[in-house]
């Protein structure tokens, strides 16, 4: 076997709710699929609306990373949607068979999704994608250039605002690669979104962390980002390395001046940010060269 | 034939862009094929980014309404979301065979999409879905119960911030959706967003209209609202029967105070809301009813 490989997770019709209104969804089956095969039907309100939820899983050396909080990130999500409670032993299974069908690549890409299901219909879809991903060393080790943008939003709409998603991760995505092509545009690589109130909150795909003298800080999920499975992990390493660690608002001018710079995410782990909005930003080559490995070297 | 029918259209390669920037997409065939079966690839950039656009034009009587309107409204939405400017001439043809398709069926809808194709690929895919949609009488003359909730965007970030999309009718709607279950949850049908400086927006799939003593006003487009295609109609039949119109920013106290608020859509057409965040709302039945008829009517 080798990638990419697919596997699809096949539902039971959802349950009705219990007394508390929460639904869960059985999977039937996993079966391995043809990805070069269409498998969504164009009434999938994934395909018509965007309307479900996704994780991204690394995988180095054999090794799925962060399973425990992927999976505790799907329910999550999943919740956020008024989806049915993810079958948490069905994705489990599908990830192990992702790994073993990856077991000749050292580094690849698990894609877990759950969509809404066939407009009208009475069961979600969902599949795992197993897929190789390019080599980010380069931008592990010379970093990327990123700039700053307006996400529109408030940082207390995840409190006030519920319908807006915030903290989902969601298929709903046209927002966050629009913002990237606007960097391309400006010369850059990635993102930095700022609130409407001026504070730091996350990249389209990826977990702002600075270090700011021995504290690596990162912005708070009650402020509408999603909780970073990569970020939780950096911040073990941290701890053990000696930092101390905390969550709270950042401004920009913070994070310009910080001592060290990141996007966090799963496949391209720890991206140093070299430049915002043009102007030179610190680095620290040792602690992201040893995060890298670290990260690399996880087990679930 | 009968519904549901579904056309793909099967592009070429997407071309360079040309000098200015712009690429063009063309459509080698279009081709019938069973909605039932998976048509849509698992790294559709639709199925995992809701990154593509799409519209649903109404049938009735065998008439395809605002289908200039539609068509235009795809290529201004392919603009903003950096997607390959439609093969116009494919569409309408896609089009006529749906309308064809439906010959049997009093009313239906025909949803165009157009997505980035599969990541990484060369060519978008598309389709247009045909199929019945429910009988809406029941809310065009009993009308419908809103509630205005908070879209979280200031009215100028249409102008400030083009990568938030607002203004496109892209496949991104999870927030829609969302906010459409809230407004279950509250007891109501559907949703006026607003604005966080308090502009009264559009409907998480339909336009905001008001009737303001002998004017109809509904919200700019450069409010970051999209430009409406039955609104549009709607402009030319209070015209015709002595009304005027306009386009201007409102506040909520002026909708819920005004002589009639409806929410304007492809499908259902017009429909009065008689209950805006719990209070009733004045309505104007005669009109309504006028006007359903005149849209209903109308030839493209």
């Amino acid at each position: 076997m080798s990638l990419p490989a697919l596997f699809l997770l096949r539902h039971d019709a959802t349950a009705p709710a219990e007394p508390d209104g929460t639904t869960r969804s059985h999977v039937a089956s996993v079966e391995q699929a043809d990805p070069s095969d269409p498998q969504v039907s164009v009434a999938d309100l994934a395909a018509t609306r965007g309307d479900g939820i996704f994780e991204s899983i690394g995988v180095f050396g054999g090794r799925a990373q962060a399973v425990d909080a992927h999976v505790a990130r799907l329910a999550r999500s999943a919740a956020l949607l008024d989806l049915p409670v993810p079958d948490e032993a069905a994705w489990r299974d599908a990830i192990d068979q992702a790994v073993a069908a990856g077991a000749d690549d050292e580094a690849f890409l698990i894609k877990l999704v759950l969509t809404r299901g066939d407009e009208g219909g009475d069961r979600p879809t969902a599949w795992a994608h197993a897929f190789v991903m390019p080599d980010h060393t380069a931008e592990q080790t010379a970093g990327i250039r990123a700039v700053t943008l307006d996400r529109g939003y408030r940082s207390d709409v995840a409190e006030t605002s519920p319908w807006l998603l915030q903290g989902a991760k969601t298929l709903s995505y046209a927002v966050n690669l629009a913002a990237l092509r606007e960097a391309r545009r400006r010369g850059a690589d990635d993102v930095v979104f700022v609130s409407s109130d001026a504070v730091v909150l996350e990249g389209p795909n990826s977990t702002v962390v600075a270090r700011l003298g021995s504290t690596l800080v990162t912005t708070p999920p009650s402020l509408g980002v999603l909780e970073g499975t990569t970020q939780a992990s950096l911040f073990e390493h941290a701890i053990a390395v000696g930092l101390s660690t905390e969550y709270r608002a950042m401004t920009v001018d913070e994070i310009r001046a910080a001592d060290a710079l990141w996007l966090l995410s799963s496949g391209r782990l720890l991206a140093p940010v070299v430049e915002l909005d043009g102007r030179a930003v610190s680095t620290d080559p040792e602690f992201t060269a040893d995060a890298v490995a670290f990260l690399r070297a996880r087990h679930r």
